[in-house]
């Protein structure tokens, strides 16, 4: 079948919409299929759906797998928003608000395990290499969220120690839901490590834009707050990039403004933006961005298959970056 | 090699004592091994392993799926814990106890992702095969669970929604300890489905057994309090068939002790147990304990394999029932 995103989209959808996690008891499958039915953009599954359209005509046979890495990447939102005792998700409440903490502790463990029925509806002899890569994307998220927690407490956060978090807690989920569509896809070993690289890369990318769009969005355009990250005195790549860059003085301002119990919260945005402009940390970030961006684009130039159906990813990886929210 | 439970015990514990499910970061991955260092009786393991030896002497090359049944077990702990509030698990802090919430949710999920890598070091073609029974498993004791919670604020439960809830939270897992065996033994597929049924009859016994000893266990050798479960009002298959047996009146007045404010808990026990003794539930118990007993021991007398293999398992599902604590 001739691949094109709104068709990949479409029976993604579909597919959703005719999978039944289960039934009974009610209480510990419908907060699956809600979360799932708040939608977001897909990406993950759409990556999978494109990596195995790379080398093989047959892309829908990887429509249960891809939907494997969204029930996961579903099942990681409902316990972290425990966790981060999140209100809200795509605009609706969270599991544990609407339903409880316990029903979301447990609807979310379902979910896990039906992430792995589904990689089960994988055909042929690759299911080891499946689930073991799975696994072995699992457990880094798993401990990308707990560096995440570890660095809430720590005053000094390093560059790269942050960039090992966000690696670990986000970008790892990509690459895994590229080679899952390669590995499908009959992809070779080498393709599948270039695959897996360009997603880790665009990744990393992603989530600098996320810092990013956080201080440098246009409001009208941005879903949530404009600097809710300043607010929340949340360790991003710009805080921790004006941290390393500024002198003691600079530093202890910084943090006084962050910590300041006086000032409004729109006038600590103002003011951390100042300092953000002053040392040119949007330039800063832009940059690294862009280096990740390109090595990964240069990744995925790499990869054995033919450019025009390389085309959906690139156009993909670039829409990520040119989104405004 | 020769079966005997204690070299089946020490091998595991020596499996155990080797195995790393990860290292850092540490706040991950400590809970895991403090759980699995907690000890308990690895009855599940050990039912992997007779499995296993029932079709097979090369029963150690179970070892690493057994574990993987422990370490199925400890997630729902660790998680069922949390929910639970308990504070103590085999006379030590649980895990959110120890760390936090947010420690035991995140290292729950990481050890149920490492059952999973367990799972995948076991050899052979029949991966597929295990996973899907697995998958099912985890499933059903998750249901369980939610199962238990919901019939907490309910106030008539059935004796089979009852016996639904325990075979699923508790008996299903024995079952498929036992199939995850007879599977990597090389049993064929009618011997799998009388191991899974004689695991899940017995798994039924033995819950029963668990609800008897809180209100007649010896408090000499018992390890937690007698009538602890009375005192908290949990519905037991003691306290469910009392409440069928009881005339209104007699409904009303166990209800009146059991929600008494002003009796002293020994008190309340003393009384709930008067009544028991009027309705005959010992026996009454004791008689469906047994009933599951012969009906999985009949099923595992269908079973292709010597009897001098099968003894290991009857011996096992024997002290089950003599257990005292």
């Amino acid at each position: 079948m001739i691949f094109s995103q709104e068709r990949a989209l479409n029976k993604l959808e579909a597919a959703f919409n005719a999978h039944s996690p289960g039934d009974s008891p009610v209480e510990l499958y419908e907060p699956i299929n809600y979360i799932i039915s708040l939608g977001g953009k897909r990406l993950r599954p759409l990556l999978t759906l494109m990596a195995a359209n790379l080398f093989s005509e047959e892309w829908d046979r990887a429509i249960k797998p891809a939907m494997a890495v969204e029930y996961f990447h579903n099942f990681t939102l409902i316990h972290d928003d425990i966790m981060d005792k999140a209100p809200l998700r795509r605009g609706k409440p969270t599991v544990h608000e609407k339903w409880n903490i316990n029903t979301a502790i447990l609807s979310g463990d379902v979910m896990l395990v039906k992430a792995y029925d589904l990689l089960l509806e994988s055909e042929g002899s690759k299911l080891r290499e499946i689930i073991r890569a799975f696994n072995d994307c699992a457990a880094k998220v798993c401990e990308g969220q707990q560096l995440d927690m570890n660095y809430e407490g720590t005053e000094n956060v390093s560059i790269p120690a942050y960039v090992d978090m966000i690696r670990k807690k986000t970008a790892v989920l990509l690459g895994f839901s590229l080679k899952l569509g390669g590995i499908i896809g009959g992809a070779e070993e080498k393709d599948l490590e270039l695959l897996k690289e360009f997603g880790e890369n665009i990744g990393l990318a992603f989530q600098l834009m996320d810092d990013l769009l956080d201080v440098y969005a246009d409001q009208e355009k941005f879903g949530k707050k404009v600097g809710g990250d300043i607010v929340a005195k949340k360790k991003t790549y710009l805080l921790i990039t004006a941290l390393e860059k500024s002198n003691e003085a600079g530093k202890k301002k910084l943090i006084s403004v962050l910590e300041s119990q006086s000032l409004k919260d729109d006038e600590k945005v103002k003011k951390v933006k100042e300092i953000y402009d002053s040392l040119k940390i949007k330039e800063l970030t832009e940059a690294k961005m862009s280096e990740y961006y390109n090595a990964g684009i240069q990744k995925l130039e790499k990869v054995k298959a033919p450019l025009i159906r390389k085309s959906h990813l690139l156009r993909f990886a670039n829409g990520l970056m040119k989104r405004e929210s």
